[in-house]
């Protein structure tokens, strides 16, 4: 295996540097800033609308390669990406409210607004991973702003979202929430580790949060249970999402490990990461399912069984953090499996990015590279963080 | 042909019979009244919750079965319908401002409402023909109070239905709305003849807003245009549905022929049904896609290469009711095409009613029969209307 951890290092080194020559060739917007994120497979803009989450990502990415990958510490990323944070700060937050919309039109005027807190959240890793890039204390500022505001709205108050309240909603304790803020935090102690304090609390109620995801003797994750972490009836309560566990899998792994807790450790490797491998890889025709049901009805949701490049590169983030972490070969060897699957089916050596979405034996769906719900960060995120664990490896 | 003719009808006044023993048996909710939607292939209830649209059809389809159908002339099917009916009145309306929700739980309780105006048509459609199956005149005072609802939303202020006015977002002139007024005008006028002239300027309106979608000189139908009829920038402007198309045609072509339009007929048959029936069968796999692009990009809608069974039940009784007004063979030619595709693909012989969801290929992909968008209404709607045609024809 030794071999191969030096081809995994060379080719995701060389798929990085392709992936972000697509996007900073054919995305910018000259005219006025922000970046164009539908794009087809060689790079033509289909549509020209803005999804705030992509933008915000995409300057989120630039700024994290600026600020850790030598190579990609280039005026131009930086020039790009502030272009962009202009852009989004001048029209994608409601200067009263903070919500964030959802989709723009190209010259910033909002078409659409979601009634969650995600661009509100994706909008604060970029102002924060800005901060850092640009050494503007304004950024920082703003992103704690933002940050009050979402924890308001998350476990104080939510009227501002614009929810209605329905008589027969049942309450539920999503797992995105928790990982979402999970992440945030991880992202404003990374730009100012004197955060650690003001947020202890809040991190321990995103881990209380997480747990109750663990059900049936913790052999699975489901996506949504109760608040007093109980299953849900019908659909919505035996849905899994193996690839969105994986997610939070080295999120929590990466906490703790930064904290020293075994506990955590332990949870995150064999409950968020391997269990949700085992039942959501596709035994026959190989990848990660998107949606199962856990006492196996058939799903709802059309692209239940669909392959989607996100979950791969979460799946081999966790894996190679695993192994990094456990020195256990076998995880090693599931990385390989990963690898070998995506790189024979999602990434366009040709034209750079990663297709986004397969159908279940395999074959690409929907060739674009960019689209309303996928960008530029999935991908280069995956792409950095194994470039620099394998060279870690390597030493 | 001739010998197929018999054998369509045959199969279509058994599968019938099938489909709707299907939902007599496993879909009765004896506690609270309404109707489980959500059943699994052999008729297991897998969610309690209970979709408007769903429930409003199927009391719709009884009774029209009831109102038209000999043997389903039966007391316990109309009772099963009041008793869906009394369901909906009591739980499904806002009393106010008269907007219907989208979900309920089993008990009656709201969980989810959209802003749109089709639960409220399709509540106007099971109350109208309730009237009908009936003979309770409250049924159809209801629907005409209901339609006046609607057309004022549609037509001059939609502030009730909830959608924030947004500064971007592109005036649109959708095919469905258009489409849905005139269905349900041709619902009340089968009730009750004398309404044709309180909605002569309405059904006017309805056709002016139709043809609108007939672009790139009558080649393609579009499913989004602006209001002046051009064609919008976009994925959403260049989005095309074919099975939408042809229902709409079929809607088109009963209105022609009962008003004896010869323009509305032609546009019908040539821009609504034969084009997009051509452009929208695969010619690899068989089977219609469910959403293109007009120039081909690729689709961004994850179910866009799959086969839908609706738009496969409206293609049938659209190229029927073509065949009998114009005797022409090679249209009938087209129905058995469509018809051995979905007799080998969809329907279950087994278990009753078809199954709703395959991959391109054809293979299943999802294998409940009722979900929350599939329930009691587009395969007995064809296969009575079907019946109905074949039977005419014999004579």
């Amino acid at each position: 295996m030794a071999s191969r951890l030096v081809e995994f290092y060379e080719r995701i080194a060389k798929d990085l540097d392709r992936t972000m020559d697509f996007w900073l060739k054919h995305s910018h917007d000259e005219t006025y800033g922000g970046f164009f994120n539908c794009l087809s497979k060689d790079g033509k803009v289909y549509d020209r609308l803005k999804h705030v989450w992509l933008q915000a990502r995409q300057i989120w990415t630039y700024c994290r390669l600026y600020n850790e990958v030598d190579r990609f510490r280039r005026q131009d990323i930086l020039e790009a990406a502030l272009k962009g944070m202009n852009f989004l700060q001048k029209y994608a937050k409601d200067p009263q409210t903070w919500k964030c919309h959802l989709v723009l039109t190209e010259e910033g005027k909002a078409v659409k607004t979601q009634r969650s807190i995600f661009s509100e959240c994706f909008y604060l890793m970029a102002l924060s991973e800005m901060g850092r890039a640009s050494g503007e204390k304004t950024y920082m500022i703003e992103a704690l702003q933002m940050m009050e505001k979402i924890v308001h709205w998350v476990r104080e108050d939510d009227t501002d979202l614009g929810r209605p309240a329905m008589e027969g909603a049942v309450p539920t304790s999503s797992l995105a929430v928790p990982m979402m803020l999970l992440c945030l935090i991880d992202q404003l102690e990374s730009v100012d580790p004197t955060l650690e304090t003001k947020y202890r609390d809040l991190t321990g109620w995103c881990l209380t949060e997480v747990k109750k995801h663990v059900q049936r003797d913790g052999t699975v994750i489901l996506e949504n249970v109760s608040p007093d972490g109980e299953e849900l009836p019908g659909c919505m309560g035996r849905l899994m999402l193996p690839g969105h566990s994986i997610e939070a899998g080295w999120f929590l792994l990466q906490y703790a490990i930064t904290k020293g807790n075994d506990d955590v450790k332990k949870m995150a490797i064999d409950k968020f990461i391997l269990n949700p491998f085992h039942y959501g890889w596709d035994q026959t025709h190989g990848g990660l399912m998107y949606f199962l049901d856990v006492d196996n009805w058939s799903p709802t949701q059309l692209e239940w069984d669909m392959k989607l490049w996100w979950a791969h590169n979460e799946a081999l983030i966790a894996f190679l953090m695993v192994y990094k972490e456990t020195g256990d070969t076998k995880m090693i060897d599931i990385f390989a499996k990963i690898f070998d699957y995506s790189y024979s089916h999602f990434v366009d050596e040709e034209n750079g990015e990663w297709y986004g979405y397969l159908n279940r034996n395999g074959e690409i769906s929907m060739d674009f590279k960019g689209g309303p719900w996928k960008g530029c960060f999935h991908v280069p995120r995956y792409q950095m963080m194994c470039e620099k664990m394998l060279k870690e490896l390597a030493k």
